[in-house]
Formats: C-alpha cells, sequence, structure tokens
C-alpha cells in the first residue's frame, strides 16, 4: 500500500463525509424518515393493508436499504469515530432492528420495526437539543434513583416472601412484586385493586403499604425538587453573573475616572512643587 | 363616490367603534352573557324546561341576535382588522355555533351551543389576561410537547401492530391506541384496567408500557420543570434588574461627588499654580 | 344608668378579658379540647361505647358548656370586636353545630359535631400560622380559580345536555354533570369509568373529555406555578434586598471615606494659596 | 483492676475501633450485604429454593452471625456513643428482626427478615447523604404535616360516625375510615369505588368528601412548595453571597486604591506647604 493510494482513500473518506453531511442529503433523509412515519401509520389500518399492503412493505424495504445505506456510508467517512457519537448508535440500534429476520407469529417484532420512526428524534436538531436536556438532568438524579431502587428491591423481595404465596398472580415472583410494587406507586388501583384484598388475608398488610406509598411519593418529590433546583440554580445563576459583571466594570471604570483625575492633579502638584523649589533655589541662590 | 361620501361613510365607520367602546355598551354585553350563562343552565333541568322551556328558548335566539349584531357592528368598525384581534376570532367561532342548523337528534349541536358563556373569558378583561398567560407558556413548551407528540405517535404505530389484533377495543386502530396511551400516560386504570389483561396475553407487554410511563411521566415533568423556570426566571430577574439599577445609580453619583470634589481642587490647584509662576515671574522680572 | 356604674361594667369587662387572655385558662381550654378529640374517637368504638357510651355523652356535654361559657366570656370581653377576629367565628360556627337538636336517624348531624376537635387549629399558635399561610395563598388564586369555575359550569352545561338524556346518573342534572367533571379532573376513573362507556354511546366523546382534561390540567398546574413564583420570590426578595443594602452602605461609605480625604486635603490646599496669596502680597507690598 | 489492665483494656477498645473502621472490613462487609441481598432474592424462587434452598438459609444464618459480630465490635468499641449514631440504631434494629424466633406460619416474620438488605443504605455513603437530605427535610414540614394529621383525625372521625353503620368495611372503625381517607387522597378510585356508592345512601354525602379531596391537596401542595422554597433559598442564597462578597471585596480594593493615591498627594501636599512656610519664613527672616 503506497502513500498515494492511502492518500486517494483518505480523498474517498474526506469525499463521502463531505456528501453524508451535506444539506441536500440530510434533508432527503429526513424527508424519508417522515413518509417512512407517515406510511408506517397507515400499515396499522386494515383497509389501506388490504389495498396498498403490498406496495406499502416495498416502500418500507426501500427505506431500510436507504437508511443501511447511509450508515454504511457514515460508518466508512469516520471509521471508529462513528461510536463516539451517542446519536450514531441510536441510529444503528434503531435501523438494525428492521433487520431481524421476521419469524411469523412474532408481531411484536413486526412493531418494533416502527420504532425507526424515532429518529425523527436524533435528525432534527431541536429535538436532539430537547432529548440531550431530558438526559442531562439524569446524572444529577442517580443517587435518588439508586436509593429507589434498593428500597424497591427489598420491599420487592419482603412482599414475594409475604404475599407471595396467597397472591401468585401480584406477588408470586420477584418480577411480578416489582411490578406490582411499580404500579402502586404510580397509585394506580393500590387500594381497591390490591392492598384491600391483600388485607382480607394479612389484615396488617396496610404497616407495609403505606409506608411503601410515603416512602417512594416522597422520594420522588425530592427527586423532582432536586432537578427543579439545578435547573434554576444554572438558569438563575448564569443572568446574575453577567448582572454582576456589570456591575463590577461599572464600580472599575467609575473609580478609574476619579483616580486618573486624582493622578492627574498628582502631577500637577509635583510640577507646582519643582517650580517652589526652583523659586526657594532662586531666592537662596 | 365624492369625497363627503366617504367622509360620510368615516363618520359612520367612527361612530360605530365609538359606540361599540363604551363602557356602558361593553357592560350590557357582559350582562347578557351573564344572564344567557344562566338561562343556559336553567335549560338542563327537566322541570324548567318543562314549565318555562319555550320562553327560554325564544331569549336564547334573543341573545344570539344581539351577539351577531355585536359582531356586525364591530366587523364594520374595525373591517379587516377585526381579525387581528384573536379574541374578536375566538368570539366569531363561539356565537357561530350557535348559528348552525339544529338538525334533531343532534343533542351533541344543542351542547356545543352553551360554548357560547365561554364569551365570559373574552369579555372580562382580568379573565383575558389569565388565559394570555397560559396562552404565553405555550411557545417555550414548543419542542417538549413536539418530543412527546413523536413518542406518543410512535409507540401508537407499534401498539396497533403489536397489541391490536388480540385487543381491539383498546389497540384496533392508531386512533384507539394514541387514546389507550393518553389515559395511561394519564396513569388512569392503566396496570389492572389495561396492562395486566395485555399481559396475559403478550407476557413481556411490560417492556412496551412502564418504559412508556417512564418517559412519558419524565417529559411531562420536564415540561413542567422548564415552565416553571421561565416563569421565576422572568419574574426574579425584573426585580433584581431593578436593585441593580438602584446600585449602578448609587454608584455612579457617589463616585461623581467625589470626582467633582478632585476636580475642584484641580481647578483651585491650578489657579495656585498660576500665582506661584507671577510670583516667580515677579521675583525673575 | 349613671357613669360610676358604666365604669364599674368597664372593669367587669376588662377583667372578663384579662380572665380569657390568662396562659392558665386557655392551656386548659387547649386540654379540654385535646380530651375531647380523644373521647370523641373513642365514641366511634361499638366496644367502648356500649361499656361507657352514657359516660361519654355526659362528658360531651359538659365539654360544650365549657366551650359556650368561653366564648360567652369572649364576647362579653370583646363585644362586637369579637368578629373581627375569624377564629372567633371559625369558633362560634363550630362549637355552634354541636347546639343544633339531634333528631333521631341524622347521624350526620351527629358526626357533624365533632368538627369542634378543630378547634385544635384555632387554639394553637403555630397551627394558626399554617392555616393563615394557606389562607394568604388564596387572593393570588383567584383569578385562576375564577377561569376554572366558568370552564368547568360552561363544560358541566354541555355535558348535561349532550351526554345527560343517555347517561342520567352521570350527568342527568348539572350537579352531578360538574360532580363527574370534577371526578375526572382528579383522573379517577375517567377514563375506562366514565369516557369509554360514554363512547359507546357517543363515539367521538373523546373531543370533549380530553381537551377538559388537558385545559383543566394544564390550569391547575397554572395555579400552582403561580403560588411557587409568588412564595419563592417573596422568600428570595427580602433576602436580596437584604444584601443589596449592606452593599449600598458599603458603597455609601467607602466613597465618604475618599471624599472626607479629598475634602481634608481642599482645605489644606486653600490654606497655602493663602499663604502663597500672603507671600505675594509681601512682595509686592 | 490496676491501671495496666485498665489501659490493657483501653488498647482493646482502640483496636477494635481501628479494625472495625478500616477500608477493607468495611468493604467486606458491604460485599456481604450485597450477596445476601442476592441471595435473599435468589429465595424467593421455588426453583431456586427446591434445589439450593438448605444451603441458602445456612449461608443466611452465617450472615446474620457476621453482622451480630460487627455489631458487638462496633459496641464494644464505641460503648455508649455507639447510640449516637442513627444509623448504629438503624442497623441494631435491622439485624434485630433477623434474630427473632422464626415461629411457623408466620411468613410475615420470614419477610421482614429481609429488611436486612436496606443496609445497603446505612453502608455506601453516598447513600447516607441521600437519606439525611431526605430526613433533613422533614423538620420544616413539622408543622403542615400536624395540620394535615388533625385534619385527618377529625374527618376520620366524623366519617365513622355518619357512614360506619352504613359502610362497615370502608368506616367501620376509626381505623378503617382513616385508611379509607387516605386511600381518598391519593385519589385511588375515590369517586367510582368509595364517594360514589356512599352517595347512593347518603345523597349529600360529596359535601364531605370534596372539601377533604380539596382541603388535603391544597396542603399537600403547600408542604410541597414549602420544602421547595426552603432548598432554593438556601442554594440560591450560597450561591448569590459568594457574587456579594466578591463585589464588596472589588468595591475595598478600588475605592482603596484611589484613597491611596489621594493620601500621597495629600503627604506631597504637605511637603510642598512646609517648603512654602519655608519660603515665607525665610522672606520674612
Amino acid at each position: 500500500m503506497d502513500s498515494s493510494s492511502a492518500e486517494g482513500a483518505m480523498t474517498m473518506q474526506e469525499r463521502a463525509r463531505e456528501f453524508i453531511e451535506r444539506r441536500s442529503i440530510q434533508n432527503a433523509i429526513l424527508g424519508v424518515i417522515i413518509i417512512n412515519a407517515i406510511t408506517l401509520g397507515l400499515s396499522t389500518s386494515a383497509a389501506v393493508q388490504a389495498q396498498v399492503g403490498d406496495l406499502l412493505a416495498v416502500f418500507d424495504r426501500v427505506v431500510l436499504g436507504i437508511f443501511v445505506i447511509e450508515l454504511l456510508i457514515k460508518f466508512y467517512a469516520y471509521r471508529l469515530r462513528f461510536f463516539n457519537n451517542a446519536w450514531n448508535i441510536f441510529d444503528l440500534l434503531v435501523v438494525g432492528v428492521g433487520l431481524l429476520p421476521d419469524r411469523d407469529g412474532l408481531s411484536a417484532l413486526r412493531g418494533l420495526r416502527v420504532i425507526r420512526a424515532m429518529r425523527l428524534l436524533s435528525v432534527i436538531p431541536q429535538m436532539r437539543a430537547v432529548v440531550q436536556a431530558l438526559l442531562d438532568a439524569l446524572p444529577g438524579m442517580g443517587a435518588v434513583i439508586i436509593m429507589i431502587s434498593i428500597v424497591f428491591y427489598v420491599f420487592a423481595v419482603m412482599a414475594t416472601l409475604m404475599y407471595g404465596p396467597a397472591f401468585d398472580i401480584w406477588f408470586g415472583t420477584l418480577g411480578r412484586s416489582l411490578y406490582s410494587l411499580f404500579q402502586i406507586m404510580t397509585l394506580e388501583s393500590w387500594s381497591m385493586g390490591i392492598v384491600r384484598p391483600v388485607m382480607d388475608v394479612y389484615p396488617t398488610a396496610w404497616v407495609f403499604f403505606v409506608p411503601f406509598i410515603v416512602i417512594t411519593a416522597f422520594s420522588v418529590l425530592n427527586l423532582f425538587i432536586g432537578l427543579l433546583v439545578n435547573t434554576m440554580q444554572s438558569a438563575v445563576e448564569d443572568e446574575s453573573e453577567l448582572e454582576f459583571e456589570k456591575l463590577r466594570e461599572l464600580v472599575r471604570t467609575e473609580t478609574d475616572v476619579v483616580d486618573e483625575h486624582v493622578l492627574a492633579m498628582h502631577e500637577e502638584l509635583r510640577a507646582l512643587r519643582k517650580e517652589v523649589a526652583e523659586l526657594k533655589a532662586g531666592r537662596d541662590g
């Protein structure tokens, strides 16, 4: 492999990058995504499916092909740096789902393919910003989320051991308990649906469930307050930082003006002193 | 059409404007709206309907006539600028519904007529301000609302494809899925009513619904936080802007006082120097 | 009625005021309220009722007597100014309910008597402060509450006209519609319990209910944000007002120090100028 | 007991403290807690229980032994100061539950043992901080919580007296009423599940329940706002305190610079005056 061929490869890679970042290409991709989102929506209608179902299926494969080619070009253009951008990985996963074999009876997989329309979030810059803002909020919530997870886990194990034998559907396994506790946390039918029936068998079950509700509600509240205070604080700070800077600038310039005048006068005073010294010297001399 | 007739038309238009903006006329309209709101309420009672139903119907037509005349005068007075004010368009729509033909059996239309009482919001200035404040909050929420819409659409298409065949009433069409997902987002009977039955057929359905709940709850939370931070920030800024201005003013006047004294002294020093120069000149001369 | 007897009455009134405001008397009243709250609680138990029910009933009448005497003394002590204090009116109403005749079968009235235990809120100063803070928040929410009321009224009239005939229990009268809409606003069983059944008859009912939910949720959210911003703003302002005042004070004293030095120097300069003038005069003289 | 043996005991105590606070020991304890949390989770599975249930039971006893020894060493090391740390008391309670006799049929007790996994919260410092932050928020909420408790108690007594006879399961005793009102406060099935059935018997029951919902919702809202304002205020204050300090420092240094120049000039002026005085003296002399 001589340097000229490496140079040629370089040029090819650069041209691929230039091509894929071209405004017109990006708009074309966005258009394909939107049309695909609409056709995916249309394909849910039995009437449309009966009439133009085959056509929609073909179009879907074409779109899938376009997306695969787009990702291949991107990968060729950026090589391993392709994976540095989380949005590329998102696109890869979301498109990749469409490539999974369509085993019969697996309508779940057919549905999952639609997730591709989520690319609307990754292609439109404003949407990226919104999602980014949502994700940026997560780390600050880490500790509280872990705490809630521990509380969930412990309560789920306890519920499985205590109520599992009598209420198999709700608390039969650890997974079922976790799901039921999530439902209770959202307050959906927690009393009429779950706790009252449980209390018919274990009359003191409220000692377990009411504190669980209070603890999780209070934790979620604190999660929310923490998030709010962080957002607010940085918003207010940016603003007041600016005001303070303006004020500091003003204090500096105003005192500098005075100082300048004082120094100018000092200069004059020195000149005067020199003259007086001369006067004195002249008299003494 | 000579200029005098044009002038006459102008005067007519001006008189119409003066008339419709008169305090007494506006209060009379407000009175009519309030009385109409009460009679519309009364007309829901079967007993009242049986006794004075005809009278109420006549009164309703009279009120409708008054509103139509009011709008015609306004339109005559403002011409196309009539449409510049969103409240006029609101009034037009709300009154217009009452003019639709009263086809029998369409109790829905009969009910819709009542929306006219919403004019209470458009006529009382304080209510206008409240509604305006609510609407002003919308643009800042635009990006997050679009994001939630995309998430809703994609999840609805997926739900229709995956669960539609087995649960026609909930997920049979795209519209039904959107409605069911809205219900799930409000947490109403999401588990006992919908997800548990779905899980009986598709045991892994929680993988679809629990993330949907978490994502939408988190997005709505962020919508709310964004709204709150914006409102708070502008409220705090106005206040602190004022404080900072006062402080800046103080810094300026205080240093100006010092500066003035310095400059006055400089003037005196110059005079002194001149005297010393004269003294020197006198001695040397 | 001569002046001395008027004076005597005055003294009686003053003594009554001194008596009722005595720390020990107030604590005794508080003790009676707490014990009464406990006995009222005990009287809900059938077992306790069977054993000492008569005793509790006698004790209840004694407590009622004490409260009536307390209020009479207060009224004697403060005369019409008694009604200036909203807490006195609260006590009057709450005690007054216990004096209503106990018509048989009216267990509702028997229950209402218990409201007397709410005096715990009016007697403990900290509780008064909390309730006061809650009530202070109300006026700022006035406009939004009126707006929500108008929306509620209009939607209730519409629901009664449109869905009343088919769903008598939920929307048969204006009152029933208002209650059902309140339930829908709290999101309780709004879809599975009410809107889905309504949609079975009127398939487009979601056009009515979903906007209602969105509008009321958004209004309540704004109510809450308004309340929060007000509370926050006044809390932050008090604090920053103090900081700004400290800063202003600093700017004033610091520049005053400089100014003083400048003025002192000016004084010296004037003295010097005088000396130079003398020097000049001496030479010229 | 001579001083040398006392000294030996001292050393033993210090060595115990050093041992129990060693990083490696603490990590080992953390490891045991995590593994125990996992085995407790596994023991909920019937399949796992059937295969290695005995092994898990033995492991559980070993872990319990380790925890007891750890607590004994801690108690030996800190003596009564052991109880100064709330986390030690937490650990004591949580481990102590595992020592209760395992009476057959008491699956509740078996489940309660799992609470031991909560030690994850007390051993990991970050988790301690989160829990501490949650608990620190409680005192500021004290007054409102007491107010809500009073409201709850009074409404529960009233509900028991008024609706207890007809609705024994919901309002039969004070405890049942408190539970039902808690359910109503969380808005779970409050209308369809409870209030509508009650209204079938007592048509005016909404006069009792709707205000209860509004009052508790409003109180909880204020609880939340108070919590938020406190958190926000202290966060903003710390920040602005810093900015103000910086600004104050700037004002001080800037005016000090000017002042220094003024004073230096004053010095020069004094020198000049002296010279003029000498000049004058020389002429006069």
